[in-house]
């Protein structure tokens, strides 16, 4: 991934990525939301803050963790970090067996703390706690009729929603629960908690990633697979497209509040979310990047002498690049992590003088060599521009840039922030086009079905590999038509 | 790297290393110092500031810059990072042309904030400031001698001393400073300022790196290469042992304090000290160390499914071994990034059960499968026995260890952080009873020649290819004999 | 005021108060909350800040500030001081004319940040923001109706419930709000404000303070006449009870909510809530209070050699008790300020062997010497005892203990934290009963009518001088009877 | 005390006393240093934290603690208050049962951490710290010396003088301390500290306070009694001028390193300094202040309707003046507390529409009615008529001024930081035409005699009653001549 709103965003100064561990390969885009549940471990809180850290590449705004005890709630949240958020004694404080947590990037709603999660209600029958990654797209009509009958709301996330039907329902929490989930169009994972029960469920098509794991006899729930690893817990399986499961005191219960409609688990989460050592539909996604990259290689080989990738995002797919072709895989570019809230930005006299903020061509590396430029998408191209003059002012003679994804020419309306289809050079642009407006010597995407056949895994059988490629091929997976186009975003 | 030291650190979470950019690949050791230079820029604290997070991997206890406008000092020290210890207001009341500054992780010395540097002193000719890199193995001696007439010291670190010398000495500042130079025996890089003159010194055996560049008008000196990508430089050389520079309104003047001796630059900034994007003798790290494991590969192959490094300092020689084998590269072991001081670590509970603080194996990718796990030096053993263990745990048949440098005997004199001799396993285990401790199928080690040639660079035909190896093969660049061996470190 | 409550919060290092300007002398007890409301001032944020911190003895828990600038609210809120909860920053980016702030001490609800006012909503018509000073009696019975017909509370704050009664409610803002205050029984001050218009409105008995000044164009609104003088503004009246002013942009329009009942402001407001500097009623507190040390001294005199007070809250009695007698006003007793979240409290030896965290006496001052200690109020009666024991300690010959209100019996129900009855040392001891409990040679308190004609004022000839005396003497203003005494409290 | 010097502080936020009890009554000027030491209790370091921090209206710049544990030193130091440098870990960390404290106010030498005391060095013979209150009037000379022959200098501070002088001596330390204390020349307070002995020694005329109490078998050391309260220790009597104490493992000893001079304490202690709850040379401040004014009502009497003080440091002295005359004495003044680094200042037009940051006059209290105003000293004499002023725009008819002090004249070279001779307004201004500068109707000050008398104590009958009355008279009482008038200061 790299574009103009990133390096935006650094040069601003408000744009960073601590937490991610290794998968530093992968964060360049820091989109949507985490969540992170527990069910029956006594330090719930603090699996929760292991769990959510290693999930921090998924939002960086603000993060919170609600615990119940069973008779009442105790919760903390705030902007910034997991680790900023919490400090010793606010994770003390949060005794309980189950928890929520979350780690937040918004798209939609304002960054206010107000809107971190987990939100919090209180309504007649006691606590609700929710989570959620993802987009309901449905939200404002939702919210407009609530209004309309009196509801007041307190956060400009659409996730309130939820609350609101819940408590107006004359059912019981899960019923309730249900009906609520069945009114709501759009890509999301939830977790919804009471004192007496944990409920999770996903949307209708899987799109945003929610998968289980054990630990002793906990439960555990998570959006991705590495937040188990360093919780020394066990996966389990994927949660299901219309799945909701009930935790309560007698276990785990398997049941569906919608049939299961065609699953369409975002590409995106392969291509660039999610960290390379999550797994994905018992997928690794480091193996996937590689293939990748060596499908890339089959597709559209080009002689040269060193193959780089952009980091971190597409290191994985570089080395798989190199490996099929034999080009040495070498640090053409490097990424100086100027981290956090507190740098301070470089003034304008020094960066027109060649201080770099975010990334550096290695001159040694790269001199007079043929290089193969390996990156994830071109979203406003503007950013790859700069990349391969980056390495054409360190003298490289030739830039050949490869592409691990087809040409990103739709916005997502299931909880990735995209620019308007106006903005997506590939929407107006021809690939020769686009070569030239990056000034590479050449350029080629992977194709929809080489992205496919790399990402194989459990659902390879599946149609489209039961992946969403809707920003690749406008082929969106609900039922919901997006005239207009109203800005995407995501609930979270 | 990959020992007790490390993971002691980490379980008591006052280890951590934020700003190494990409090359968080390499930064697992933190030892030693960094220094970083300015002589003729209007905003010479500014990039210092960004030249010495550049080099925050060589120290992270504490960051200092010192100005001076040609009249005055400006200065500013602090414990913690570089983007900690210095906010806008502070940077900006640095006002001048010429700076030097430090960050350190200390070795000698305790870590007072006193004993941050520079370190500044006023004496009869006006101000003095020192940055200093390295150690001094006959600064005890020295300071006894000067606390017999008279001398007080506001710090524990042997840098002060040079000042006592200097201010002692009846001839003039740079004479004076040849003079003290003279006295001291070890392995330094030094930056001696005044108002009129920066001096730039190293060891006469160049022990520790030490190299200079220029950006625009301006000359620019740095521990490391990489500082001077980030602010946008141009390197011209490295500094010769025995060499001192004068810098002053008559411009650069190259002279020396000694005759050079042997040619011993540290083996380890090859092997994992420096940053991956940083030249050494004319030769970029990264691909020196892809040599280290391509190297290796040829030297003992062994039959194997995944390669995985440890990171971060080991990926690129695990990279050269997989494409001189043909074995694929895979992320089998990822390092959780549990960053910074208010990480908060987990309970003795939560340990048990399997929540990992350093590292993790990814099952999906070792399970079932033969792996050669490349690092770059054992220690004490116990670090590489736990990551075998961790490896073994998540399904790995078989466990294949190889180390991209020679056996670690011998104790470093000469400014990096080790155990007494007799905690080095390698100094009384033969290979086999290593391999036995750390529950490896296999182990194997680089070869002294084969490290030689790995390296390479403009000096590969010097003695041991221009390399201190005494911490292999106990042969010790300088006259001193270490009797009683005390222990060794670093005077910055 | 001088009691165990405070003490303990001193211990426990949660109690301070460094806000409050040269009223120190008044801050003991930090009770209720106070509202700060501008409308037509371009800097409406900034007078909110400097009004807030004169306020900040009313509240020192968190502080927030919601501005309109005709079209959206922004706002903040924080835990802590307002000088911890603002900086500039936060300040510069509230930008609007109108604007309601609050600094809160919670009495009911827990601390949360969550329940920081303003609180702020969104509903049909927009956006609402609240703010409150007091206690609604019947809060828990209109939430849990709100609750049945399917509301959710954010917020453990009664205050909220206004909102859902506007928000349910089909007719306009204003009309909304007037039945919605009709509904409401107790003591409070409300600032209501949408991006239309601002509401201000007292409780029918005019229960707790609320006053209005002019700063140029703008019309002010604050809990104490303290917060006008900070910022230059023009005092001119009282709010009265049950009146409701409405704000927009056709001026100020004024109204009422429901007819007057009993004038009764809060007795204890005069006694110690209120800033010395403040006006109630038209009449200086400094000089009131003064007044009730001079009316003590005609009621009680007792022959003695020097009059103290305990700091800060008695300094002004005890000097008009000092100037009524003749007899000398010394500095007998010091208030040791150690203030803040951050004070490290003495451990259990030092505080053993006489380390003092709140009170010491002046030993040159008070040896051999009787002395007449002057106080506000006496509530547990195990402060009194330990500072008249602190005397004795010192040398006073004898103590003789005069508190400037009458025996406090009796619990609040209109936004003042007391205990409940069965701990108020006067609802079950006798006047010499007391006096043996503290220790004291002779104990006096201040007269009903002696109060009344001290406090004196615009409302001399209202029904017991336009106060509510309820904590002395049982007769609470409000129809609402307060059958097994639920704790007491505030909504704010 | 009053006058441009506080306001500009104010404005610049970068003034302010949170610290002072009580006593915030007389913390107006923040000036000199204080210093705390103890001798034999295990909680060292503690008690040093309470006792400095009833000290801080001494020096609010920085704060620092050494501590001795008979075989090392440990200490912290920081810039800010006692209460921001330390916290409980630092604390905790500083285990001894000797320890030496101080508070600084820097008068010379720069504000840099490096000048905060004690000073902390290591010579010959092992670990030196050093902490001081007042100045060194030949400290430059000697330092010129010290640099000739070599030292070298690490602050800017005065203090450090000594510490070379002590290193360069042949002799033991006792000896070599007294050696160096007959170089000195000046006013100064002395705490010496090594790992056997602590040396307490005050100037040949005791013009610094510094006093000695018990607290168990512990000795304590103060610059203010008010510190021995706070701990529970009992006073037992002040240094002598030119003593000098030794404390070791054979207990006290009392000693002297020359003869006494004429006793000279500083007159300004008395007026404003100290505060109100300390004694100095047997005599409560508050009560001498009462005294002041008392006096001066004999010697000025004026008819008027209220007596007000300008807070904090002229209470004690309005209180005394009302006592005297029956007018009464009320809150005709308020300080806004805008504590703290952190506050916010008010923009420009704020401040011109009327925004007060520092003091306000209380309306309903000066409207109308002719006022005294009773202060400590005229300085400059601007901000004696901002303040007139602000009576007269609250509806003062009449202001009379009336200065406890007699007009000040003379720079002080003794610790107290002074604008130069040519600023102070009294020594180029009649009364009468100070008057009209500064606005009154009529301006009295106290007549030296006065001021004796009403200081009284101990030293009543000696020359001048024991005091330095040099700012009003230009008598100074050492023997340097301060030709061409270089600025005073003090060396802490």
């Amino acid at each position: 991934m790299s574009d103009e709103i990133i390096s935006e965003r650094l040069w601003t100064g408000d744009y960073y990525n601590e937490g991610t561990g290794r998968s530093d390969i992968f964060d360049t885009l820091k989109e949507e939301c985490g969540v992170f549940g527990v069910f029956g471990h006594p330090e719930a809180a603090s699996l929760s803050y292991y769990g959510l850290h290693a999930l921090q590449h998924r939002g960086e705004e603000s993060a919170g963790i609600c615990v119940s005890n069973g008779e009442e709630f105790n919760y903390h949240r705030g902007m910034g970090l997991v680790k900023e958020v919490f400090d010793r004694d606010k994770l003390m404080s949060l005794r309980g067996e189950r928890s929520i947590g979350h780690v937040r990037y918004s798209t939609s709603g304002d960054s206010r703390l107000t809107n971190a999660q987990p939100l919090v209600f209180k309504y007649r029958d006691g606590d609700l706690a929710v989570a959620t990654n993802g987009n309901i797209v449905n939200a404002p009509q939702i919210r407009r009729e609530l209004e309309q009958s009196g509801s007041i709301f307190q956060t400009t996330s659409d996730t309130e929603v939820i609350a609101h039907l819940i408590a107006r329902s004359p059912k019981d929490f899960v019923e309730a629960a249900k009906d609520a989930l069945q009114r709501l169009v759009g890509g999301f994972a939830f977790l919804l908690m009471t004192n007496d029960k944990l409920i999770v469920a996903s949307d209708p098509n899987g799109l945003r990633p929610l998968t289980m794991a054990r630990l002793g006899d906990a439960y555990l729930f998570s959006s991705e697979t590495c937040a188990f690893e360093v919780v020394g817990a066990q996966s389990i399986r994927d949660i299901l497209p219309g799945e909701l499961l009930v935790l309560d005191d007698n276990g785990l219960h398997e049941d569906r509040y919608t049939a299961p409609q065609r699953k369409a688990l975002c590409a995106m989460e392969y291509i660039y979310f999610s960290r390379p050592d999550s797994d994905l539909n018992g997928s690794n996604l480091h193996a996937a990047r590689k293939r990748m990259g060596q499908m890339m290689a089959q597709e559209s080989f080009v002689d040269a002498d060193v193959v780089t990738g952009v980091p971190d995002s597409s290191i994985s797919a570089a080395i798989g690049y190199a490996e099929q072709t034999g080009i040495p895989y070498e640090l053409g570019l490097i990424k100086n992590k100027y981290t956090g809230r507190t740098f301070i930005q470089p003034s304008q006299e020094l960066r027109e003088q060649g201080v770099k903020m975010k990334l550096s061509a290695v001159r040694r590396v790269v001199e007079g060599k043929r290089v193969v430029m390996i990156d994830d998408s071109i979203v406003r191209g503007t950013t790859s521009r700069r990349i391969v003059n980056l390495l054409r002012d360190a003298g490289a003679t030739e830039v050949h840039v490869r592409i691990t994804s087809p040409p990103f020419k739709n916005p997502c309306f299931y909880g990735i922030d995209t620019p308007d289809r106006a903005e997506l050079i590939a929407s107006y642009k021809t690939i020769d086009e686009i070569r030239r407006e990056i000034n590479a010597d050449s350029l080629e995407f992977l194709s929809p079905e080489g992205l496919i056949q790399a990402v194989g895994g459990d659902n390879a059988s599946d149609y489209k590999g039961g992946l969403c490629m809707a920003c690749f091929d406008n082929d969106y997976p609900t039922r919901t038509s997006f005239e207009g186009e109203e800005k995407f975003g995501c609930s979270c």
